[in-house]
């Protein structure tokens, strides 16, 4: 599968915080920063996260603000 | 100032394509992966968006979508 | 690959609209319904997208809003 | 009113998940398929949201990615 | 109609910058502030606007980022 | 830092509803309306978000939809 997101960073969970309707997710990117997504609970139970779990961080490009100096 | 916005990413831009409305931005991560970031084209005029400018990628954790394998 | 987000509707490509930085893209569901993806164009253009590709449309969770009458 | 959002699917409610913040709700779609959303409590409330309310599902083109097999 | 969507500020439009694919709207909220919203150019020709149209501004709360100084 | 993001609001915090992993931030914008955000538990705590905190409220033009009557 192949997606027009053009945004795709590997990492690793660190955690992931469980509450009633959504979770967040910490995932330790290869490339050496911290992100944290939040999905919903079913999600990140039917993706079986838990720490250490090998994941692609997605992000629509027209979901990234930026910022200067 | 302080944001509420948990990814913040360093890096550089390596290109801007402008339309109409819109700008495409292409970030170099300091980290090593590129991040494409789509905003008004007057956000990257005011912002002063020129190749080598140094920025901070902003994503909302809401917006972040992870895959597994 | 499996994913975090909830929605995905297949469908085919019925139009693309390629501006300068974005491209808007028209698919027919199966279903029967029309939707409409905004997608930067260097994304169309690696997703080889002409009319009668198959396509799945992907939506986070948190970007559905929901109406009543 | 009229809405600039593209994309209006109808359908029913099958299942509201509500958390501390934020209300998971499940909808059967009239085509066919099922849709999730992640909205505020206090939305899901206002909406008076329960099982077999009708509801539109509306998403922005913006927010609407594409895969490709 | 009514909506999930929190935030809901009416104003009038401005000015419309259409592009090939997107149209960028800036809108004079009623309180004052000016608000800029970016759709495809169906829905702003759809919704047929032009300066002096009245709208409302929807925001989902999931879209809203805070910042302190 | 200077901000991409067209649209920030001025205001102060009037209520902050905290789930297990989101946080629902009420806020009056100084110009008179009320605008709600959902951001993670853990940037409302950084934020250190309380009634009477100061805040602008950030949001990117893409996410803004318009009605019209």
């Amino acid at each position: 599968m192949k997606l027009s997101t053009r945004n795709q960073l590997p990492g690793s969970v660190t955690a992931v915080i469980t509450g009633e309707a959504i979770a967040v997710v910490k995932i330790a990117l290869d490339r050496g920063a911290e992100i944290t997504s939040a999905i919903t609970k079913d999600a990140a139970q039917d993706l079986g996260l838990v720490e250490g779990t090998r994941v692609l961080a997605l992000i629509k490009s027209t979901e990234v603000a930026l910022a200067v100096d």
